[in-house]
């Protein structure tokens, strides 16, 4: 087996100390001169020495990573939210570490622990199966920074969230204003937090205008996905609904599928909307109204949030309620006169 | 803050040595009475001691992961591909670190120096940008097991590969069979080397036909994204080709928007057939006839030929072709006739 070069070798072809070799390429060798120093780098390169992360990791007591756990890596949202986190932890030298886990809750613990065994710098933890008595008996235990989204119900700690009651609103205005009475919502049998939320905005507009939600909504409860929306088809028509509020565009995308199979047409026969805003939404026929979610802001954020929390753990709760906005494209109309 | 629980405070609630605490944790405690093993081990879990995982990796000097590089985590392709590889890896006890980099080669260069930094147990490289220069000087001087996907070139030591020289086939035969003469390949600029291979055996079908691949085909650059699908439509329908092989899914549903704003029929005015299988093929409209990859099977099969490199490093190169299919759905159809 090829062996690797090891700080010792680096340290025995310098004609220096391991000790000098380890201060000056972590940036510690001040005191040293620059002649030692530059010949120390110079040969690092020739040699081609990587430093070991275990061991220097041991003496910089700080990981420079940040452990990222996701519900599910292959939904559009997640991996653009992934992006924003990418983005800015390598403007800020973090690494992200990614865990999907493929919305198995099993898998999510699994996941958690080996995320503090390798000592992670902190967590973001966008899922929701993650538990107040987790939090408090591992993280908070261990003094590991962590950094909730708003999918986690937990109201404790820095968090970044976007405005779900807003979303609901919205979504409830827009299709009130173009004449609908009866909506369905589709979402799943579970929902976190935040979706109950986009549901709370949705039913305070309803009361608003006089209307009673239970009299004039039909729930259709499937899970998040596009094989959700699909199934969730049949109820949807059974419910004599004309306007449908998708709780995410995954949804609306599978719904379309079981519309276009029934030869329903969209917005002449019923309307959708979503709630994301993600780039299939564009590619869609048609295109598909929705409620936008500031996705690579939100990634981008939490990263800059979780690593003032690492830097400076005692610093005040940090929370960023991030807007949402109604995008309007071609998913939506008035309803058909029957 | 709050202290994170450690090996000493363990050591010393059981009243035995660190080095005792540390056999009996890593499962090496034989030699202990159980009465001893089983006293650590319940202490561990009413401490709450997870152990340091980067202490705990220079003992037993294995880090128990594996570095995942791909080139975009937001294409559907590569979202399945590391769900497959976390399906095994868990399966196996190891953790896959995900890295994903966005298609920018500095940041895969990047990624890459982290990764082995951390001392990762091996590498799955799904990333055309990792040079053999790289391979060289970087993985195979430090001793570090990689596998290579077959984006990339490199035709060296353990590897993971579908029949791109077949799909390519495929395309051409169906295409031919429908009655199509005059064709348009959307792909990027710089191909990978198993994009070039489809291209070839797409050629190698005309060739047996008698017709002249650069008469009868037309090359439309563009990224492979949705975005570069949808910007390739206007030299598509300039080439005057009646059937599009587009070199990945993604960029076909690009092109389909494209298409349909200009009022372009879907089979009937022009034949689109994609390259991959992704989940969105059956919820588009008309549904994408395209090459299957096993996807899935992918990630799984490189994540085994990896754990058995990395166990048993002197084995001989390990190399897997898998299957690809045609999945013939409502895109393709017979030429119009003009």
């Amino acid at each position: 087996m090829i062996k690797k070069t090891t700080i010792r070798d680096l340290a025995q072809a310098a004609g220096v100390s391991v000790t000098t070799v380890s201060q000056i390429l972590n940036g510690k060798g001040q005191r040293f001169s620059s002649e030692t120093r530059l010949h120390v780098l110079k040969l690092q390169k020739e040699l081609n020495y990587v430093p070991d992360f275990n061991a220097r990791n041991l003496i910089l007591k700080s990981s420079q990573s940040i452990g990222v756990l996701v519900p599910n890596i292959g939904n559009p949202f997640f991996s653009t939210f992934i992006k924003g986190i990418q983005t800015t932890a390598r403007e800020l030298q973090y690494i992200p570490l990614i865990f999907g886990a493929n919305h198995d809750e099993k898998i999510e613990s699994y996941y958690l622990e080996k995320m503090i065994e390798r000592a992670t710098g902190g967590l973001i933890i966008a899922s929701a199966s993650i538990t107040t008595e987790t939090i408090d008996t591992t993280l908070k235990k261990n003094g590991i920074p962590y950094l909730l989204m708003d999918q986690n119900p937990i109201v404790d700690g820095d968090r970044v969230q976007t405005n779900d009651f807003d979303g609901g609103k919205l979504a409830a205005e827009h299709l009130l204003s173009l004449g609908h009475q009866q909506f369905a919502i589709t979402m799943p049998s579970e929902p976190t937090a935040n979706l109950l939320r986009r549901v709370a905005g949705f039913k305070q507009v309803l009361a608003s205008k006089g209307l009673v939600f239970e009299q004039v909504v039909t729930i259709v409860y499937a899970p998040m996905t596009k094989a959700g929306g699909y199934e969730a088809t049949r109820e949807v028509l059974a419910s004599g609904a004309t306007a449908v509020f998708a709780i995410n565009d995954e949804m609306a995308i599978g719904l379309y599928r079981g519309l276009r199979q029934q030869g329903i047409l969209i917005p002449t026969d019923i309307s959708v909307i979503g709630y994301d805003n993600i780039d299939l939404d564009e590619y869609v026929e048609p295109m598909l109204t929705t409620i936008q979610q500031p996705i690579l802001e939100m990634g981008s954020m939490a990263t800059r949030l979780l690593v003032n929390r690492i830097k400076e753990p005692l610093i005040a709760p940090q929370v960023v309620d991030l807007p949402v906005e109604l995008i309007q494209r071609q998913s939506t109309g008035v309803p058909k006169i029957n």
